[in-house]
């Protein structure tokens, strides 16, 4: 009986697994039919050369996995049938092969940043000694986020950020773009205001949730009330710490005005995204809105992102008291995303105080990084007015009312330096008058500094000279 | 002017500060009215006996933040107005108390593992090497997860489990839920078919999605084709290795089915959740029901929280080709949610053969606790019929037809003993007639199977007593 000849052998593979799957294969492929009684063990070993063991092992293997049925004085008998398409559409055979990684001089962007700075050996000894010491760690922890880290959490919006809130009104997430999905499920029926321009993930979250999107305008002083409480929104997602990418920090009358738009009507909430709130140089941190907030309407976001690092994906929410019930009538279920050994070595870290410690250190390094990139560019590209300059890791530049941003950026981009125009961060990029760039300098160190300014007037030359 | 009389000061408070929080207080409270015009910085320093600087500084904070504004020639006016709700409720004060935990003495549940069993040296050596050598890593990784973890899983999957994948069809998230949720995200307009009873988080990522669900009734095969053909559903999530929580394998027949159902229409996906299939016993691990696919229509599904630990949230999907680039249209701006320090630890592991070497003794270490726990069983409550024995880490008690499962369980809780009813996993459990009771013993070391088993005998001898 041909179809049993034993195949080549596969080197370290037992021989019952190449007979088994050989006979599988052939099933599958339907030249073994269904319904086919095989030949008995001793038959098939005698055939093949081989233990009658071995046959028993390769039959009963696929007995048990439903291939074979064992029938009683008549061995065994195929009992599945080839699965063929019937579709005529042949799969598509080419795959994508993975992109290549783009290779950039210079990353003038807004979130990357300078890893040098990163505690490596104070990380590296807390997370020996949370591993050391906690083998119950392994198991799943609580489902917010493990009561240590929410604790420290508490504790470091309440000296940092003036944020009011318990323990318990913490959850952690990995990412904040985690976090905004949950946020937008259990919201679902609300209408979300964003800012235009504005976090283009906080809006591609937010629409790959299903969710109904008004973009709002960002004047001088962040998200317009007016435009807000024509908008039909009952959820507006704000960063009013420092604007992204137009760097406004939102003076207490803005604040004011959003947070009477949120009392003025049930189910009204603003959610602030307080990223880059570390990073301010010139005076002290602006309090969070949350802080303001008398009537527990604003939802605090933060991620340790650029505290830490991007690679650890922790963020939080601090949700107000009343939405607790129904956030874990929704998620009670869902396994905390943070790997636990993480989120207790960063609770370590800041019970410590060595994550305030390293970022007085990381607001002096970027301090003096935005100083030295500010006089470069007054010294290399004094027609460029700079603003935005006092908080966060960009800063927003404008080359001449007679040259497009677009084209600055297309330029930069020929001469391998990364940067994006303002406009590219608006809901409808081509009716966006702002003529500004966004420079982010967080991943450059200070010696890199002067060649990127270099690198960047060499790029513009052009457009001095050809501009009209 | 007693409004700015000193308040007391606060330790280790500089006095600017004291200042600008008093002032700040007193604006967003509205004893500050808008308009007023400040003292000037002179006077006000004199009245309060401190220097013009700290005065200065404590005004500047507060025009920064736009609380203040400076006027030419007339100072400081105040330009913010208090923000009072407008709504007469209050809002709750009263914030739920985080829950305490429950205690039990014996958990007998699907998802704990036994962590003695976890090769902490291994992962802590592999993590240090990744902590020391690569401060790269900080920065963000590839949005699929790194290339490198990608790999090892796409070699593990193709050596275990048969997958047939290249490592850009695989997508790497914190978590099942997280990654099921995407999932709903892509496939929105689809109608789910869920494996009734299922896995409850399943359900539960799906419903919050905003899907809509048809249970699906699992006979002694899992998932039954005729009724997934009439439920009109065009995606189905199954567990063909161990159906949870009927632990059934699903035969070589009933895939060969659930394929065709696939294959009959356009758009219709399997979702093969490949949980547990790391613990079978007694025969080599049926291949997954991917490597049977000939038309990629299965989208396949896998996790580390057995084969390591629960506390690290690592799992992947691997998705068809012809889905990869819509997955990227949709998610191409998300960052991967799993730390990257524990992917190329992972990534270590796997490549080193550490992996497959762990697995193998957790396999030994499960299949002898399961050896103890079914022969104790046994010898103690001989009147219990065990099933699904060979695979996964619970298998299937029944106690005697006059006996309802949940009252089994509720007398095993007043014992101190978790489980669960296979009834509880029903969509609709009170319509369910399947009278076993799960009993997960992956959490239960050797010595204590026998007090366990003693425990469940004291528990439910009552219920042999009073049967009728």
């Amino acid at each position: 009986m041909e179809l049993f000849a034993l195949p080549p052998r596969k080197k370290g593979q037992p021989l019952y697994r190449t007979i088994y799957e050989q006979l599988r294969t052939r099933i599958l492929n339907g030249s073994l039919p269904y319904g086919l009684r095989l030949p008995g063990r001793r038959r098939l070993a005698a055939d093949l050369g081989v233990s009658v063991n071995t046959v028993s092992t390769a039959y009963e293997m696929l007995a048990a996995e439903g291939y074979l049925a064992a029938k009683a004085r008549s061995g065994f008998i195929v009992c599945a049938s080839a699965a063929q398409p019937c579709c005529s559409a042949s799969p598509s055979l080419a795959c994508p092969d993975e992109p290549p990684a783009a290779q950039w001089r210079y990353e003038l962007t807004t979130s990357a940043i300078d890893t040098s700075l990163f505690p490596f050996k104070t990380w590296r000894r807390l997370q020996q000694t949370v591993i050391s010491q906690s083998p119950a760690l392994l198991q799943h922890g609580d489902r917010r986020g493990d009561a240590v880290l929410r604790r420290a959490i508490t504790a470091h919006l309440r000296e940092f950020r003036s944020v009011r809130c318990l323990p318990q009104q913490v959850i952690v997430g990995a990412g904040m773009e985690y976090l905004l999905g949950l946020l937008a499920q259990m919201l679902s029926h609300s209408i979300f205001a964003v800012e235009n321009p504005g976090y283009p993930r906080t809006t591609a979250v937010l629409r790959n949730s299903g969710i109904s999107l008004c973009p709002v305008d960002v004047d001088s002083c962040g998200m317009r009330a007016d435009c807000l409480a024509e908008s039909g929104a009952n959820i507006a997602c704000i960063t009013p710490s420092h604007q992204f990418p137009t760097g406004v920090v939102m003076p207490a009358q803005r604040r004011s005005e959003l947070l009477q738009w949120a009392y003025s009507a049930p189910g009204r909430y603003l959610i602030e995204d307080d990223y880059d709130s570390e990073f301010r140089f010139d005076t002290s941190p602006v309090p969070s809105l949350q802080s303001m907030d008398s009537a527990e309407r604003v939802i605090y976001a933060g991620t340790f992102s650029k505290s830490l690092a991007p690679a650890f994906r922790i963020a939080y929410l601090v949700l107000p008291c009343h939405l607790l019930a129904r956030w874990h009538q929704w998620f009670g279920s869902y396994s905390c995303t943070v790997s636990r050994f993480e989120q207790h070595t960063l609770a370590l870290m800041m019970e410590n105080g060595q994550l305030a410690a390293h970022l007085r250190r990381l607001r002096i390094a970027y301090r003096k990084r935005r100083d030295v990139f500010v006089s470069t560019m007054q010294q290399l590209l004094p027609q460029v007015m700079l603003s935005s300059t006092h908080t966060g890791l960009h800063l927003l530049a404008s080359l001449a009312p007679n040259i497009q941003a677009q084209q600055a950026a297309d330029c930069a981009a020929q001469h391998g330096i990364l940067c994006r125009t303002v406009a590219s961060y608006a809901l409808s990029p081509h009716r966006c008058t702002d003529q500004r760039i966004v420079l982010g300098y967080g991943a450059l160190d200070e010696q890199s500094i002067p060649q990127a300014v270099c690198a960047l007037r060499t790029a513009w030359a052009p457009l001095w000279h050809t501009a009209p």
